[in-house]
This record gives C-alpha cells, sequence and structure tokens, in this order.
C-alpha cells in the first residue's frame, strides 16, 4: 500500500471507530457482556483455527530467528487459548462503570450538579506479538465502552486476524457493530505513524511494550497518550524494619520475577541497619544467582559484592541484577528516589509511624507501599480485575489501568428552569 | 538574551520549580493559606506600586493602539485589586484536597489497598495580558500543592512584576520557597517554546488565551496540556419544553454574555414546537442586537433572518449572533451536537424524562445539562469555589478545572509483610 493509500485505509478505520464509539458509549450492560461472553465462546469452539494461524506466526518468527523470549510470547496453546476465553468472560463479571453518577449537590442557584462516569471514546493500542492482549484489551476496551483500534507486533498477525474474527462474532450476536473492535489488517510500520496522529477519530493512545516504541509513541503523537517508560522501583529498608520482614519483602521484589516493571531495581537500606539485613540479604541473592551492585559503604560490610556506577541508579535490568546503596535517613532515601526513581512504585520496610506516612505522602510515584512488596502494584493484586497497562503518566490515570481509567467524569447539572444572573 | 542564555535561564527556572515543589506538596495546609492570607495583604498594602506598574503597562499598551477591549482585560483598578486579594483569601478559605485517602479496601493477599490525593508537580500557565490572572493561578497551584510558573502577556510585564513580589512576601512569611512561583521576568516570545518543551521540570502546561495560541502549544508542547480550544455550545429546545423556561433559557444562554466560552452559539428548536418559541424568542434576540442566522425550516417561520451556512455550525462567534437550525427529533439534534460541537457545553429544554436521560447519557460533552442555561459551566457556579480555566480534552480533568483538577490521585499500599506469591 502507497502511503495515500495507507493514510486513507487508517482515516476510514478511524471513522468507523467514532462512528461505532457512540453505539458502545451507550450500549447495555447486558449486551456488553453478552459480547464479550460470546466471542469468549467463539474463542473456545475456533480454537483450532487460531492455533492454525499462531502455527504459522511461528513458523515465520522461527524463520527469521527470533529469540526465545520472543518465540515464547508469541506462542499460544490450548491453556492460553481457554485463559482468553476465561479472561473476556471474567471482564463480563466486573462492574459496569459507564453511567455512574456521583457527588451530586444542590448549588445556590438551584442547578443541581453532579458527575457521570463515561467511556473515553476511541482507544488505540499499539502492542508487541502478544496474541493474548488482543483478546484482553479488546475485552476491557469493549466493558468500559469505548470502540478500540488494536495494533498489535506484526509476527502475531494471523493469529491476531484469527482471535477477531471470534470477537466480531461476538459483537455482532449482541447486536453491537463490529467496528467496534478493530484489528489493524496491515503490517505496514507506517500505520502506527498515521494512527498516533488521527486527532478527530481517535482519543488516546495507549503503547505497551518496550521503552524505545513506547518513547518514539509519545514523541511523535498528537493523541494524548497513557503509559509508562521505566519501572525503576525501589525498596528502603528503614532503621526500625522487622528485619526478617524486610529480608522477605527484598527478596520477593526482586526474585519472584525478574522481567516484570513493578520488579525492584535498587534497593536503599538504612547504615544502622545495614549489617544485619545485608549479609543474609546478599546470601540469598547470591543463592539464586542475581548479581549485587553496591555503593562503597555497602561493601564494607558484603566486599564480595560489585561496585555500582552512577548508570547504575537509572537502570531498570530487567534481569536478576539488583543496585544496592546504604542511606543516612529518611530523607537522603527519599531524596535518591525522587532523583533516580521513575515514578513507578517504591516501598518502605519501617516500623516506625511517622516515617512511614512521610514516605507514602513524599514519594511522588504511582504506587507507594509500606510493608509490602512492590510486585503487588498490579491490577489483578489491587482487585481493578484487569488491567490495560500501568500508567507513570501525572495526569489522568496513575499505576495499574482498569475499566475505570478507560472512562473519565463529565458534569452533569440538572436544572429546573434556572438562568444565570450573576 | 541569545536563545542558549534563555534555556539556560527557563532550564534554571525549571529546576527550582522542581526543587519548590517537593516542599509545597508537603507542605501544611495552615502554612499554605498562611500564604495565601499574607499575599493577599500584600497586595493591598502594595496597591499604589502595583497600579503605578499597571500605568505604566497602559502607556505602552496605548502608545502601541492595542483595542479597547485589550486595554479594558489589562487595566486595574483600586477595586480589582481588592478582589485580587480577596480572590486569595477564598481559595484560603477552600478545603485542602492535598492529602485525602480514600476507596482503602482489604484484598485477598492482607495488603490494603488505596487512593491518595496528590499534587501534579509543576505547573506552567501561559496567559494573555490579564493581571487578574497571576494572583489566581499562583493561589490555585499553591492551594492544590504545586509549584507553579506563570507566563502572562508581555504587555502586563510591570504589572505582573509587581504582584509576584507580594505572593513572593507571602510565601516567605509562611516559610515557603519563594520559587514556588515563579513569575517569568523576561518578555522574549522564545520564552514560551522552551517551557513547553522542558519535560523533565515541568509535569503540566495550561494555555489560558485565544484559539491561536492554544493551538500552538498543544501542537508544539512535550509536555500534557490542560486546555480547551471553542466553546462551540449548543442549546436545545425539546418538543415537550415548558415555552416559557425555554424562551428564558435560550434568551439567557445567549445574551447574559456574548464573550464567555459557555455563551451558546447554536440553538437547536424540535420542529413540532418551534411555531410557538421561535417568533417570540427571535424578537427578544432582535430588540437585543443579536443577529439570527437561521436553517430554511427555521426561515420559513421567522422569515427575516439571515440564512445560516455549514460554516455558521461550526463557529464561535463570541459575539451577538447565533445559529438556528430546526430538528426533527432528539436523534438527529444530538447528531448535529456530536458533529459540530466542541464537547463543552450542552444543554437540552424538556419535560420528556426519557429523553432528558438520553441526552445526558449521549451527548458527550464535559458539561450536559437539563432545563438550565450553559451559562452555568464555571468552576464558581459549579461549588469548586474557583477555577483555572475549563478543559475540553477526554483525559484527566473535563469541564471547570479547579483545585481537584490540579490534583491527581496515586495508589497506596499499607502491607503488614505480605509478598507476593501468584
Amino acid at each position: 500500500m502507497n502511503l495515500d493509500d495507507l493514510r486513507n485505509h487508517i482515516t476510514l478505520l478511524g471513522q468507523q471507530s467514532r462512528a461505532a464509539s457512540r453505539l458502545v458509549a451507550k450500549a447495555s450492560t447486558a449486551s456488553k457482556n453478552k459480547a464479550l461472553r460470546s466471542a469468549a465462546q467463539y474463542i473456545r469452539q475456533h480454537s483450532e483455527f487460531i492455533l492454525e494461524a499462531n502455527h504459522k506466526d511461528l513458523s515465520k518468527a522461527k524463520e527469521q530467528g527470533l529469540e526465545a523470549s520472543f518465540i515464547d510470547r508469541l506462542t499460544l496453546t490450548a491453556n492460553s487459548i481457554e485463559n482468553m476465553a476465561q479472561g473476556l468472560e471474567q471482564i463480563a463479571l466486573l462492574p459496569d462503570p459507564v453511567g455512574e453518577i456521583t457527588d451530586v449537590a444542590r448549588r445556590p442557584s438551584g442547578i443541581e450538579v453532579g458527575k457521570m462516569r463515561v467511556p473515553l471514546g476511541v482507544i488505540a493500542i499499539i502492542y508487541e506479538a502478544r496474541p493474548n492482549v488482543t483478546a484482553d484489551a479488546a475485552g476491557l476496551c469493549l466493558k468500559s465502552g469505548n470502540a478500540c483500534i488494536l495494533r498489535g507486533g506484526s509476527e502475531a498477525f494471523h493469529s491476531n486476524q484469527e482471535i477477531a474474527k471470534a470477537l466480531h462474532l461476538g459483537l455482532r450476536e449482541a447486536g453491537l457493530p463490529e467496528s467496534a473492535i478493530q484489528v489493524l489488517s496491515t503490517t505496514d510500520r507506517a500505520a502506527v505513524g498515521e494512527l498516533i496522529t488521527l486527532n478527530h477519530y481517535i482519543d488516546v493512545i495507549v503503547p505497551r511494550g518496550g521503552k524505545g516504541l513506547i518513547e518514539r509513541i509519545a514523541k511523535e503523537a498528537t493523541i494524548p497518550v497513557i503509559k509508562h517508560l521505566d519501572g525503576i522501583c525501589h525498596v528502603f529498608i528503614d532503621r526500625s524494619a522487622d528485619i526478617k520482614m524486610a529480608i522477605a519483602i527484598a527478596d520477593n521484589a526482586k526474585t519472584q520475577r525478574y522481567g516484570t516493571c513493578n520488579t525492584m531495581e535498587t534497593l536503599l537500606v538504612h547504615q544502622d541497619i545495614a549489617e544485619q539485613v545485608l549479609p543474609p540479604l546478599v546470601a540469598i541473592y547470591t543463592s539464586k544467582g542475581v548479581e549485587c551492585r553496591a555503593d562503597s559503604l555497602a561493601r564494607k560490610i558484603v566486599p564480595q559484592m560489585k561496585e555500582a556506577t552512577e548508570e547504575d541508579w537509572l537502570t531498570e535490568y530487567l534481569a536478576p541484577i539488583l543496585s544496592i546503596k546504604l542511606v543516612a535517613n529518611l530523607d537522603e532515601a527519599i531524596d535518591h528516589i525522587s532523583r533516580y526513581g521513575s515514578q513507578h512504585t517504591d516501598a518502605i520496610i519501617t516500623n516506625d509511624w511517622n516515617n512511614a506516612n512521610r514516605f507514602i505522602r513524599e514519594v511522588d510515584s504511582s504506587s507507594v507501599m509500606v510493608n509490602a512488596s512492590t510486585r503487588f502494584a498490579d491490577g489483578f493484586e489491587y482487585g481493578l480485575g484487569a488491567e490495560i497497562g500501568i500508567s507513570t503518566d501525572k495526569l489522568h490515570a496513575r499505576g495499574p489501568v482498569g475499566l475505570e481509567g478507560l472512562t473519565n467524569q463529565k458534569y452533569v447539572v440538572f436544572g429546573h428552569g434556572e438562568i444565570r444572573v450573576g
């Protein structure tokens, strides 16, 4: 497709999505749930076709010599397809956020003013070659009353197209427009550039994937973006921490999974408790193959650790590597987090009431925690039911973004003929 | 100043603001209120200096032959200075939004998850030559725990600098950093370009002023913008409307003030009621000097109206001009608003329960009203106390933006040593 044709194609998609968004915005909860449940059934019924399509994608990816972790994310199994179907059924069970009216108050003029929760409109989601995201993201957008345009990694093209068929059958069965969920049928990379500048027809962009992709999209988009770039998460073990608790949390926050954005990347330890905490903790890390890089004070206590550089404090390893630093007090810990952190998730382990309160108040991250593992920063763990991603932006949603984050509130005014005089 | 010097200067301002933002974010309500009340007193004490500075600005503006409405907005009087001081005192009386913790719920894992309301950080406000905005905007940012950088129109330079002195004295008296409120001391236009791309140090841009300015800033900013471009507001008089009420509201929505963004620009009338509504209503408009431009159906009822063109439906007149269109039903009214409106404020006048509910639900504007004048779309009328502007964006705040719109919610997690296992 040449660029003009591509532009026309994307514009047409946008127009169709805009039209569909008005219909799904006012759709009943029952019909949205019916579409989700039917789509789940069609995913099950079509699982052989989906697996076949996935096989096609996998063959090509292996031919191209893509790496094992990439192939892993691309691979569907009977089990993961069943999970996809169940995911849609779980979204159907979540309460519908749309239409909720709150905070209605009578004003001196006589009008009653409240807020109504409403969908955002048309959401474009740009993600990597992970076919399960196609069903998840579409389900969340539909339940929250939004139309969506999905652009998955081109390596998952056939899988995504096959999943889209099941989603469309579900929409049709519920009497909802198929264009409420559009899965891009072109693998042209230029399509992303067109999508992220289609201001008239798309309200929000949600990029998911590597930092490079997200940075590029945030820079070039002329439409608001919900995103997170880095997850440089900290755990600060305060002087008054329960040692056993501190070790268990610091272990869990780093080693439960290495590749997730809510994994701890830097451990801060109060210097007065470091001699009790560091030796056993580093022994655990070493036994699990975690490389520790520490500042000179920490290395006085555990000399076999490598020396950390300035670069380490700024790095999201997403790997079995951890940077460790001793601090003299809470202020130094907060200063470090504010300077090097990514405003994602940071935790304090403490028994000091005042320090816990100060940490929660003064650390400006989307999730701040007391005496819990950073790994809890997650839509399911927070009770959102599901999440479309985690936002480290300052506007709109911060932290895990679920159904509520895909909506907003508008003002509703109930009058009785009031006119303004002042 | 050459561009490098300017860039260094703006970067330094940004760094100072970022540092100050951490201090005002954790400042007590009492100290923020003290700063506001002291600043109000200093504004009163310094009123002669402020008037003198304003006189200097006015002389120059008149020399340059700037138009009367511009001079009007630039002019300060003893009275408007007293209003400025009282505005700050009123902000001191508003409840402090920062630190509110809500929605705390226990999760199966044992952690308790809630939300805490927190400031946005550093807010840059770019506005026209209206010196009263300097005090208002600074007061709202301070009360909501944000640092701000203010860039008013260069024609108000001396006035703004003098007001800034009073604000700084207030901050100093409360023990808060003066750099929490920075008023740009350069009138260089390139400064705006630097401000709106200072991602590391500024979290949000709030442009206020003409559409051209706002469009340019929205296009060039690499920082999220809270804005509104147009106020193409509609009133739809439904078939079942109370005729007297409909006429009173349609009169008020257009003629109470012509230049405000919540003024009605297009009147939609159900064709079945048009013969009863239009003749008396157009007579009122005509008596007040409002030019009516109507579609052919409406002109059959009141032939002396001019013919409206496609362009009229898309125009925010901000003047005594009104476009009028007859519609066959609610759907046609909603379609028109969705096609030509600006998602600002739209009202229905009706006695039909179902139509009122559909209008409220289906019209995707920041304010939707039943049986009230669009002129009520305002922070004061809604009970926000004050507003920094009105947002027609889809993300973050919609409608009048008060203290709450200058904050956001982060997640707080209260644990007892929980680690994640699943």
